[in-house]
């Protein structure tokens, strides 16, 4: 969900902008960890225990439309390492419910570790949630995740990537 | 979690007497669904989206000590299907944090389906999130459950069992 479905990235700025009125330039977030890219990371950490920070973050463009047509063709879940946050559990769900109302709650996963989680293909923004993974691994770009290079899956940029990869005749999964 | 660690059905016993007078004896439970059990099944319906419900649910005997134990030797995480009932998130995290403090945020997965949840084994007291798992697959006995035979899982009826299984020497999975 966090950076591939919710623009946590966009959530940050617009928070921190709100506590500090400094206006941070994505283009200074890329290739740094997502709070470290921060002059005050402390400050970042408070806003994933915040009420609210989850609730009301933007959506990533291209996502709905594309996880819509996704959910016609493919099993879809949604896997969401929210664990670490348990206020977001509850403000996780009700932004699904929100923005992706034809994702059924069967569809749903908030864990820890993605460790035990199966499947043929997983979409995410961290290495780390890949690596486990048995089935085809998609590194979804993100401004924590731009520099990396070599790790061995392939890059998605963006939806419309997704949607040319999985939905679109000739090309690769289809 | 629900009826093999968490005791709903002792948890309905209760809330059902407290609701109406009548105080169900386990044995008119058996091999019966859940809440048809029960004379008026939309109460345990209702039960389930009550707060309170899952939060104080009683702890199904020898699971703390056996899941400490396991917890030494196994890759243990806790799956439990609680996307159904949205309030019941923040309720089994805390329960969770209560009487297994032991396990870590990391080792918890709340989901809708299981069809998505992949390790070596699987304990659980329903056949349907059973059916779709690769690993070896444990049918944890329930009231509901007890008149099930020739599922081709192996039977558990207790914790006392899965230690002799998995934790003592010169048995099946040791």
């Amino acid at each position: 969900m966090d950076h591939v479905m919710a623009d946590i990235t966009g959530q940050y700025i617009k928070w921190y902008q709100q506590a500090t009125g400094v206006e941070m330039n994505p283009a200074d977030l890329m290739g740094k960890p997502e709070d470290l890219a921060f002059p005050e990371p402390r400050l970042i950490r408070e806003f994933l225990h915040t009420p609210g920070f989850f609730l009301t973050a933007p959506v990533i463009p291209g996502s709905q439309s594309v996880i819509r047509e996704l959910n016609q063709l493919y099993e879809v879940f949604i896997v969401s390492a929210a664990m670490e946050f348990p206020q977001s559990l509850s403000e996780k769900y009700t932004w699904l419910l929100k923005h992706f109302p034809f994702i059924h709650w069967q569809q749903i996963i908030f864990c820890g570790s993605k460790k035990a989680v199966a499947g043929d293909y997983m979409i995410d923004d961290h290495v780390k949630n890949l690596t486990h993974f048995k089935g085809e691994k998609l590194l979804f770009t993100a401004t924590h995740n731009i520099n990396m290079h070599d790790t061995g899956y392939r890059r998605v940029n963006n939806w419309e990537e997704i949607k040319d990869l999985f939905l679109l005749k000739n090309v690769s999964y289809n």
